[in-house]
């Protein structure tokens, strides 16, 4: 939750000027999106979403980013266009940031979700999956399994972070290194569909948001990402089985997975816990204390990940 | 900037439910109010903000708030009214803390004011005094003259946080007591007008907000905060004319001040920034450095003290 840069009642005219969308009636920062500063706001054609970007989303990236959401709308997928202005000119620059004016969805973000919740993210993933098959784009993960080592050395020692976490995770990474899989089916994928990157209302999923972790990697892996943060407990020590039933329920019913797949799935299930044990372990590490931004305690996805290591781990993803 | 306070969906709809107002479309925490929770609330019915108080407001000042603002807006006063539900109510209860759905207004809070927009400002405290004059509700100001010095020791060594802060401010207590008038005309005033508590659209303003600091004061007072907010650089070394001279004339289109409130103007607006020195340094001591609330330099209010103490300080006031 955060607010970065502050944009002047004067360039934000000058902005909205250029689109099609009225003049400003409101503008306010909201909590959402650790990465960059967003803004609601409001013109006499509409709502929308103003984001500038700040360090950690890469200028360079954004012409995907905007290509991207731009062909899951053309495909009834609901996640937020990127709007263009008059010239057709989607990237901006605003407050010496570079800036998009996003379309605005209805919903709430979610963050305890029903068995009902999840069977809807669960199809609403396998949609955009669809959506994504014959999809040209293309982005290196820089959180994928390549990039995990270095995040690790990046972080120091982790026993700093959780007494023991350095040999558990030399003894994973090993393992994945091992076994990884290298030819499972592929596409741009979301990443990180956490509970509080989509937007329901309902039962009803209304928004799929903040992609900035999008990038090409295999989609039974975007899968697990999903499994792992809508089906546990906080703490990450229990697996709802009627949560993780019905997300790969719902799941199911866009896409059919190959029996590599579904056996792989424990495995990189294993790799997202671990994704997101490491990123945030580093992230406890080099935050500052004062940041504005508030540190994610990495123990409850070592948890997953010893969740995911257990023998019966791939009775966890059975299509309830 | 900050939500402390999350709400879950289904409290939000038993909350809605509870009002004329339709159903949830969206709801998003905004970065606006140190104090509280703030939330964009979207229904079917329009838009509204949902606060949720937090510590530093008292539940049992929230009487005097609704009713207070819901004087003002009687009065054509632009400030947001407090909703009240179909029994009436306007005070409620959401995840454990009092609550209230309040109007929302149009308009974007100024940072860098120009002269025009000053004026603007002036003539709405104005106006404002005037629709007070006569109002029969009061409040003790907790953050008035007479509990400077206790704020004072509540922060322990001022030198802590500016090197010979602590004698500044002894003298500085000793003369606003041996001089501080007691028969100035008072009433309720805002006692926290800063530019960012008031939203505008170009040069009209289009709302005051932020009552949380509402207070019985002296209206010359109220005068002498908006001033030293509105018409300094962000140092507070600078006192720009153009805008002090506006803001002045803009006040004096609504109010005319009798001559021993031109008198005591100075002597007010010292002790307006040692209020905000005070309370700043306060909260620079004992604000944890990991906190989400971004801790304010009290420095730039020790340069307003001193510019306010010169001997040519009344020509700062003078009606443009």
């Amino acid at each position: 939750m955060a607010v970065y840069t502050h944009v002047e009642p004067d360039d934000l005219a000058a902005l909205v000027a250029r689109y099609d969308i009225g003049t400003v009636v409101s503008c306010k920062g909201i909590a959402e999106g650790v990465e960059n500063s967003n803004f609601l706001l409001e013109t006499t054609g509409g709502r929308f979403i103003l984001t500038l970007y700040e360090k950690r989303v890469s200028e360079g990236d954004l012409p995907f980013f905007v290509d991207l959401l731009n062909h899951l709308a053309s495909q009834n997928c609901p996640v937020p266009a990127m709007i263009r202005d008059r010239s057709g000119v989607a990237i901006q620059q605003v407050s010496g940031r570079a800036a998009c004016v996003i379309q605005f969805l209805p919903g709430i973000s979610l963050t305890q979700p029903t068995p009902n919740q999840c069977e809807a993210a669960g199809a609403a993933l396998g949609a955009m999956h669809r959506a994504l098959e014959d999809y040209t784009g293309a982005r290196e993960n820089s959180m994928g399994h390549m990039h995990w080592r270095a995040v690790a050395e990046a972080t120091g020692d982790l026993d700093v972070v959780l007494p023991g976490l350095q040999s558990t995770v030399d003894q994973e990474l090993a393992y994945l290194d091992a076994h990884w899989p290298n030819d499972l089916p592929a596409h741009v994928i979301h990443a990180d569909l956490f509970p509080d990157n989509v937007l329901m209302l309902g039962d009803r999923v209304t928004g799929l948001i903040d992609f900035y972790f999008a990038a090409s990697d295999f989609r039974a892996y975007d899968l697990v990402i999903t499994h792992a943060s809508w089906a546990f407990s906080a703490d990450g020590k229990h697996c709802d089985p009627a949560r993780a039933e019905a997300l790969m329920r719902g799941y199911a019913r866009e896409i059919a997975l190959s029996d590599a797949e579904v056996a792989a799935l424990p495995l990189l299930a294993r790799g997202a816990s671990l994704r997101f044990l490491l990123t945030r372990a580093h992230d406890w590490v080099h935050t500052p204390a004062d940041a504005l931004v508030t540190r994610k305690d990495p123990s409850p996805f070592l948890a997953r990940l010893q969740r995911y290591s257990a023998p019966d781990a791939a009775s966890l993803f059975a299509v309830g």
